[in-house]
């Protein structure tokens, strides 16, 4: 979709403020050229002090930019745009963040199975003078899995630096029946959206 | 899903009947070893002949199936499994195969622009003594894409090797704002169905 602001796009200098190595992935496959710039933000945000689960992964991926836009500022280095996200699983009104353990991945995998629970990822870009945010959800649909079938995905290891202990986009997509919206905020960056946004801000120069 | 059974899976010959790098990408990405034996069946079935999009997959993953195991048997390496698929895009009761021109491409992507499309993935699996058929089908919705969007896809040569004229996997990714089904269903093998037969199949022998 950004190809017609490609050269427009190629001489600004974004940066994408995570050090998902998911979310790297995804901007390097549909060939947006940016620098990586994982954010030092604590990501201590109180979840109760939001009224909806969008408010809190905008607010949170906005600390990311902002952290990473004053760092980059004072070292001299301004960038033209930051890209930040927020990812977050949620069920019956919970949020899931990254399992502790393998036993808390366990509890977390067993009670996602056989039913659909809703990814939300909420987005930051920031240029010079705009900063636009937004939130997409997606809901996902997980097979009824055995109590081996959990044991055995949490022994690859995949489930512990993931929120909601599963990884759509390895072993655990084989537990995805079938996912309602964008397959990408999964992920962890939706792609459709973001883009749109890019090419709204952008099209004017091109 | 399969790690109970990965012991077993591990000491069968399994073929990936297929040459697509993004269906060896799949398999790879879950952890399962197959071979890849591109089929040499010509796929020149008459749609006309069958009575829906999912017999039609279905009976060319088939022959992509019994081509690949006849010609291993004959010569002398009889497989343990082999594993087929047949992927279609449609619009309103019709067949996008892949485009056989930059112009073609562009009337494809342009009439999935704004709209939805179904994507139909036919699968077979084929082991020493049963043969499972299968077709997933997914919801595509295309957000709406001007005529640069367009032709600047089409010009980085994506479109020209992909039934429907996209890749949901790189660049045609930014086009899609939403599925609905199974994702893996429109990079070319449902990974969530094809992983349950699998299980079905060897679970007893675990």
């Amino acid at each position: 979709m950004l190809q017609p602001i490609k050269h427009v796009l190629n001489r600004k200098r974004i940066i994408l403020a995570s050090g998902s190595p998911r979310r790297r992935e995804l901007v390097e496959n549909i060939g947006l050229k940016v620098e990586l710039c994982p954010s030092l933000f604590e990501e201590n945000l109180d979840p109760k002090t939001f009224n909806c689960f969008s408010a809190f992964v905008e607010e949170t991926a906005l600390q990311k930019v902002l952290e990473v836009e004053n760092r980059l500022k004072s070292l001299g280095t301004p960038p033209d745009v930051v890209i930040g996200a927020d990812t977050m699983v949620t069920l019956d009104g919970a949020m899931f963040g990254k399992p502790t353990s393998k036993k808390e991945a366990f509890v977390m995998l067993k009670s996602l199975s056989g039913r659909s629970h809703t990814v939300y990822t909420g987005v930051v870009v920031k240029s010079l003078d705009k900063v636009v945010k937004f939130t997409e959800k997606t809901d996902v649909v997980f097979g009824k899995l055995d109590d081996e079938q959990i044991q055995g995905y949490i022994d690859t290891g995949e489930p512990m630096d993931k929120a909601g202990g599963y990884g759509i986009q390895g072993v655990g997509g084989t537990f995805v029946e079938r996912v309602e919206g964008d397959y990408f905020t999964v992920v962890g960056l939706p792609l459709y959206r973001l883009c749109s946004v890019l090419y709204e801000l952008f099209k004017e120069n091109k």
